[in-house]
């Protein structure tokens, strides 16, 4: 599967693919495999990129189109 | 990092492990790690359970409260 939504959440940001990287303790190359979809994201990683961007992880895997984390 | 949440919603649906694994297409150990922590669950098995349960993954993740999935 493509994670379309991290590469644009990514330059949404203004962030380097090696930035990112370093937030999430990986290489800068399992970084850009999970952007294309060749290595599945950890949910520790979803959770990470979660909070990174403070967005839904509903979004990030497009089940959802509203990137607010529901509160109740 | 543990998985409470997807007992909680298998015992509340009165399904059996052996089900849930069947519909995930996973072996009945497999699925027994999930719950338990000891296997990082891939992106697209939380996409399936956020199906079969019809809740939000980041309500499976802990990370909401809110197992409503956000429609916009």
């Amino acid at each position: 599967m493509l994670y379309r939504r991290i590469r644009n959440l990514r330059e949404d940001h203004d962030m380097k693919q090696r930035e990112v990287a370093s937030f999430l303790n990986c290489s800068q190359q399992v970084y850009s495999n999970y952007e294309l979809g060749q290595r599945d994201i950890p949910t520790e990683t979803l959770i990470k990129l979660s909070q990174l961007y403070n967005v839904s992880v509903d979004y990030i895997l497009e089940i959802s189109n509203n990137p607010e984390i529901s509160k109740m």
